[in-house]
């Protein structure tokens, strides 16, 4: 069942979407903003459309089911742009038989609103009390409404004032907002359309059928048995979180650094998982954390102060490197006040931290001054000039102070990886329809970790196939709803892949062969690259800033240096 | 001869530029940017390169052959961007046998460098003292240096601090620095050099040869005889300069006006040409004045202030209209001051005028508000962030503050023709590899002025072909170093063409014909394409921003309907 919800008439109605059928997750958001939306819609006006929808197995109990994907033209990138994230709202959505919730047109009136969702329907509500607060008040305020058991999405002031990196904030486990859907901006589209809040109470939901139970269980079983077998899932992640990875890029030589002038950093340790699960521990936080509902990896975690009272969750390795490794800074309780700030006001912090070590190569302030970054990413909350200058994101804060060394692909800041030392990932960010992102195929994986192979990190050898392969399959992993880390077991353990599919199988009642899901993945990335093509951005714009290719990385003092002609195999499908 | 200017070596050389045989103004800054620049370069980094050429005539005493071609990667657009000037300057680089200058690379040192152009070669100068100067103390203090005489192309403080619309202010004919080279950033990528300034002095220069010199007079009597019996260029620009369209767009519907909410302007009048006319004469200022030698149309103006004092000087109808009717204002003083300022400065009118309409529409001043638009533009000055958000142009500005109503293609700003209620221009606008730009094929002529023929300005059909083939003639008169106004002439009076052929192969020893010089044009659109192409700018960036297609514009209440399909054909040669 899909709502649709047009803000300008705020009449809700809702269908079966036939159009749609056999998608989900980013297959389903990116179809039907292919479909629905033209791609030379602005952003931020009425032709854009806002998708929150639901995974294959979504509502299933299916282990590391519980992502949800927005979907909309992203303010930042100009690009389609589909951004998932955890929590409960997706598994609360599949029990009430909601596939999708597509937010339509602009408001006529300049108030704050929230789409109230349960077994009765959508309701539209006013909530003019909510105007100008901040991520973690609007949840609590919220939660103090609907009930603590209500599952929020929401957007702070960012959003409201429509910077285009602007996120959306989802409540986790525990109500607390500790989970993004951080990239490309969707808060903004999500403010431009006077939407607030989304607030889902599955009370009498029902659990979801299946064409196959047993069949799933089974499914499911083996996939449980994977994650609980590959060390990345059962023992690297749940210890010490993604942060886990902070030390082992800077060992790699690929931990941006100063605005990606070194690929290690000095204080790399500081900022670590090791440091982290530490310091949280000592404190009575806690690492180890489910975000969503049937999570086995639980790589969240709860991070307090020296004081402790809680400081801020899901903490994860992309924050702690663009908030600490890119400004040159190891202080993590500072870092971890400006991912709370970052939470709070609904920004990316990816985009965040990158904006500000741009700012800070252009002299805004000093590489390491940890106090001065934080005052900066208060002038986001406080929407000054400079405040939307970062708010932008980094291509724009490069733009706005003349800076060359800009890293960003199609508007989108490069995470956490260097891509000269990283080539596999470089691949991606170059080429995915999203703009620079490494979940769109983490080549990371054979390329540092050993999972799924090995290619080497610093050679071009071998890469484009590699993100190809990581693209292709994850269009389909991020359409099932299950979480992308489920990709470590599937590259090492056949069973995973099994399981997985024996679970889409068994929900629908299908005979899908693993081929037919790569066609599915591939399917998902033709409608992309159609709609970008539509927006006029194309294979031309498939490409890494410049300066990666001629200035040499520290400490492998490596370039990237896979031809744009190799780039351009990567859809050659 | 050419120059080669490395400022990272510091060093001079000169060649004979064979490869660029046969080409001068846009022809030859595109041939040689597109040649020689990487498009995938930062348009600040070390692979630009900004270059300074002459036209075909340049220094040959050719009626209205004064402009200089300067060119690079935009800053602003990332597209290839030619943006031409007058005043003497390209007239003495004629006379000195220069024709071109080429800079290239980036400074080692932080010191502005001025580039002292004479009979005895090129020498590069550090000037410390100009650093942070504006662009009238730039002019003067280079003056008193160099001499009276010596012509300055200079860029102010928005150059020296690389944003992204900063324009090269030239001294006219007087010697103030009333001209400029406006459009794309090209002050930016000067600052990027390290280059303050240019100072040409001609002393012991010599008159250029021609192969046939009657034949060239011939050809000369030809086109000034055209120019002094059009209407257009005899009366319309002499007396009233080019503002005598403030009125005539108004009246037609076609003035964009608050952030181009309506096509007429109640204070059109107070803006116009006419009253700048007697406003001028009252006070001892001056139309009819000539920007650069040989100019017998005379468009150009001297505006003093209530005292009498000179407040500014080449007070173009697009700067009355996007400092005045796009931000409501009509206070001919207040936008005086605004010039003044832009030009001082160093930043482009268009583009500070429409980056302050999408400013004033996110409620940053009110429309109307001449002081606080004054104070707007002292931001940019100051360079607060506010100003470096305005200073960044239009499009980053409608960013910055989540504003959807951004008229800008390609990233620079749409000038003073509303495309809605002007669709031939329209086409041009969203076709030109240079980003919105109304020179690049002015179908105002026959749209409004019922010059070159008549197509109806409020329909569709004959734009796609108006635009076609005014482009094409336009980059090849642009490449000429005429000043593009000798088209009202060669649109009406076949021997204004004729003398303009006649005095090329006249120069040359060349037997061109028509076509021949049609298809020089068409060349010049191809080099610039295909470096778009290069740089991920192709034809599904070739349209309007939605809300020309959607919003009615009034009086006329027409949107612009021309298919995107149709525009698809503009290049079809």
């Amino acid at each position: 069942m899909f709502y649709r919800v047009n803000m300008a008439t705020l009449a809700v109605s809702k269908d079966d979407g036939p159009q749609y059928q056999g998608l989900g997750g980013r297959a389903l958001s990116s179809r039907i903003v292919s479909a629905e939306v033209d791609p030379a819609a602005h952003p931020l006006g009425a032709a854009n459309k806002l998708v929150f929808v639901t995974g294959l197995l979504s509502g299933t109990g299916a282990p590391n089911g519980g992502r949800m994907s927005l979907g909309a033209k992203s303010p930042l990138t100009g690009t389609i742009k589909e951004s998932n994230v955890g929590g409960p709202m997706s598994t609360k959505l599949g029990r009430l038989g909601i596939r999708g919730i597509i937010v339509e047109g602009l408001p006529n009136k300049d108030v704050p609103y929230v789409l109230k969702v349960t077994a009765a329907g959508i309701a539209i509500e006013e909530a003019p009390g909510l105007k100008g607060l901040d991520i973690y008040d609007t949840a609590a305020a919220l939660q103090k409404q609907y009930g603590a058991k209500a599952a929020v999405g929401c957007i702070g002031t960012a959003g409201e004032n429509k910077m285009a990196q602007a996120c959306v904030g989802f409540t986790d486990m525990e109500g607390a907002p500790t989970r993004q859907a951080g990239r490309g901006g969707l808060g903004a589209v999500m403010g431009s359309k006077g939407l607030k809040a989304i607030v889902v109470d599955d009370a009498r939901g029902r659990p979801v059928s299946f064409a196959d139970e047993a069949a799933f269980r089974a499914g499911a079983k083996k996939l449980s048995g994977a994650l609980l077998a590959h060390p990345v899932t059962s023992q690297g992640l749940p210890t010490y979180g993604t942060d886990v990875l902070a030390n082992i890029l800077s060992e790699a030589g690929g931990l941006p650094t100063r605005n990606f002038s070194s690929g290690r950093f000095e204080g790399a340790n500081n900022i670590g998982g090791e440091t982290l699960h530490a310091t949280a521990m000592e404190r009575g936080g806690k690492t180890g954390h489910g975000c969503s509902p049937g999570c086995i990896i639980r790589c969240s975690n709860i991070y307090k102060d020296k004081k402790g009272d809680v400081l801020t969750g899901g903490f994860e390795y992309e924050s702690c490197w663009s908030l600490g490794a890119d400004l040159g800074i190891d202080n993590l309780d500072d870092i971890a006040l400006m991912n709370r700030l970052c939470d709070d006001y609904g920004v990316d912090t990816i985009e965040t931290g990158v904006a500000l070590g741009v700012a800070m190569e252009a002299g805004v302030a000093k590489f390491g001054d940890s106090k001065a970054a934080i005052e900066l990413i208060k002038e986001i909350g406080k929407a000054t000039p400079l405040g939307r200058i970062l708010g932008s994101g980094a291509e724009v804060t490069g733009k706005a102070f003349g800076i060359t060394r800009v890293p960003t692909v199609k508007g989108q800041a490069i995470p956490a990886y260097d891509p000269r030392a990283v080539k596999g990932v470089g691949v991606t960010y170059a080429t995915t329809p999203m703009g620079a992102d490494h979940t769109a195929g983490y080549s990371v994986t054979a390329n540092i970790l050993s999972v799924g192979g090995k290619v080497d990190p610093l050679k071009p050898e071998g890469q484009v196939d590699l993100s190809r392969n990581l693209q292709i399959a994850t269009a389909f992993l991020d359409s099932t709803g299950l979480c992308l880390f489920v990709a470590f077991a599937v590259l090492d353990i056949p069973e995973a892949l099994e399981g997985i599919i024996e679970m889409c199988n068994a929900r629908f009642g299908w005979q899908k062969t693993a081929d037919d899901y790569l066609e599915m993945g591939k399917q998902v990335l033709r409608d992309e690259r159609a709609f970008n093509a539509g927006a006029g951005i194309g294979q031309g714009d498939d490409d890494l800033p410049e300066f990666f290719r001629k200035e040499q990385l520290p400490p492998h003092n490596v370039v990237f240096d896979i031809p744009k002609s190799e780039l351009d195999k990567v859809f050659n499908f």
